[in-house]
């Protein structure tokens, strides 16, 4: 009877509060699915066959940008310029007024990181194939943040159509942009606020938190955890960041680098397994290279499968809908053999 | 000579600053899309068929909480309770804490507004007809921001599968919550800033130059302009604003109800007809029903039709990448015959 009760006045959802952005999200508990019924959707794979794939020809990438050979001498790992650059560098960025509005050109860089196999995604590499990627990131990361006019690089990832990779081939997306993109800056803001406040990173009070919680972690090694946040937006949203507080990924050693491929393996890898091989998206998230002190941030990644069945809501109102909580996400992926 | 330079030197992208959002946005002038390109796509139509489809059923939609009915009697317009609702409306508003984190019961409402033609979008409506949705809308405005624990009322519209509707038959939903959302308040604060720093409407300030400057206008008529914003975010953003400065929605009268329709009619058919039916989202920002004061605030309604074909790029940066100027895609809707 109590139980009964407690069923009937179950509410349909929660809002729970993102104490970074600022953001409400939604986690719609009333008539949330189990974990598992994740794993039953089937995306519709729209993959590039082998032959005609324009990345699987890695020998033929000229200039790489970048590359990483194996011990055969063939190319493991290319970085190369956007063929279609959503930003070209310009050694002259004009900024102008027109009316009330102002503007200035897209100068920046484009770059695709692309790896040697058509088939496997990030989350079926070995650590060690993650951590070439990752020393790619970074060696790309050092390079074009010290170039004029660039204050921010962004990297990430995305796989599946859905997700909007227009090859199927993996590969990561770099781009480099004279401004600070408004996500970023929100949390750098949120995060500043905090630490202003109340003298703490907001990400390590977290962190400690869940760390000692155990309901949102879903792995963690020596320097990393992976973990569903508090307040996901989307269903199985996963994050994997450092242990201590650092705020700049390109201050990355080589031992970190090993356990951060080791932390993104456990994370792709159980969302691979766990949810079917979903259209994903991850991304990096770092305080910029334009000088300023950053020094309360807390660089992360941010891994956002499109699980979502809700739509059209978020667009008018900003606040997104998980239909899974994170605790019974991590508990799942947390639960998983890989 | 000179034209070839222009074209060599020109950049692949603007930057272009939403004063309202702070946001940056992409415009790709470098490979944009001509207007007319846009109608070639054909989205993915799956129709409910009308003899499956529950809405259709309209005059057994019981309890409706609002019904207009035509001359002979018959409904033509329905708002009933989601049966799928995201939020529950409970009395006693449970906000609690979680360790560092806080949340409370999702507790509102989710209604649907019905219409009676099971094919027919919104854009091929009468202006009459709009107008009774109006009608709806601002009714059940009134209604729900009066009720308890409800700060902010959200109406939207999805249009098509891949904007969100779940149900082809035309529908607007209306969500009433505990929270302003995180769009809306983003929207606020700029406003809110630029009108303690400038004395004026940031908004006000923007229309003045569009009816102006005209490059950007859409249709206009005594109460209203349609615009694509100078810092659109997709292909084909267009917005509706009053003219005069207006806060609340809510206070609306019937003169400028028939003109919003007129505006809507003039929108959503130009949309209709220049992109050929394309799936898009509409959705109301206005000042919240708080009982805070709003003046600086000036409401509208923005549509974002789904015609993007970049995708994820935007999830990691927040910035999003418009695919043609949307000077161009004014004068395009602008020039068409409807």
């Amino acid at each position: 009877m109590p139980e009964n009760n407690a069923e009937q006045t179950k509410p349909a959802s929660e809002l729970r509060f993102d104490l970074v952005s600022k953001d409400w999200v939604v986690i719609a508990t009333g008539r949330a699915k189990r974990p598992e019924t994740f794993a039953e959707q089937k995306r519709q794979k729209e993959e590039t066959p082998q032959g005609d794939c324009f990345f699987c020809d890695l020998k033929n990438q000229n200039p790489p940008v970048l590359e990483y050979k194996n011990k055969d001498g063939e190319r493991e790992v290319v970085v190369i310029p956007n063929k279609y650059p959503a930003f070209k560098h310009s050694v002259n960025l004009r900024e102008r007024a027109i009316g009330p509005y102002s503007l200035m050109d897209g100068s920046g860089f484009h770059e695709v990181v692309i790896t040697r196999d058509h088939e496997k995604s990030l989350g079926e590499f070995s650590v060690k194939q993650i951590r070439r990627v990752i020393d790619a990131y970074h060696e790309r990361y050092l390079e074009l943040s010290k170039q004029k006019h660039i204050n921010y690089v962004s990297i990430f990832h995305n796989h599946g159509r859905e997700a909007g990779a227009s090859v199927s081939h993996p590969h990561s997306q770099i781009i480099a942009l004279p401004v600070i993109d408004p996500d970023l800056q929100r949390s750098l803001n949120g995060s500043k606020m905090f630490f202003e406040n109340r003298g703490e990173c907001v990400h390590c009070k977290m962190l400690e938190w869940d760390l000692e919680d155990k309901q949102r972690l879903i792995y963690e090694n020596k320097e990393f955890a992976v973990l569903a946040p508090f307040a996901s937006r989307v269903a199985f949203e996963t994050r994997i960041y450092p242990k201590e507080h650092h705020s700049y990924f390109e201050r990355i050693n080589d031992q970190e680098k090993d356990l951060l491929a080791d932390a993104f393996k456990q994370a792709l890898g159980r969302i691979h397994k766990g949810l079917n091989d979903p259209a994903y998206n991850f991304f990096l998230h770092t305080a910029p290279s334009d000088g300023k002190d950053y020094c309360h941030y807390h660089w992360h990644f941010e891994i956002l499968p499109k699980t979502s069945i809700w739509a059209g809501f978020e667009l008018g109102t900003g606040i997104e809908i998980s239909t899974v909580e994170p605790e019974k996400a991590a508990e799942y992926l947390r639960n998983l053999e890989i």
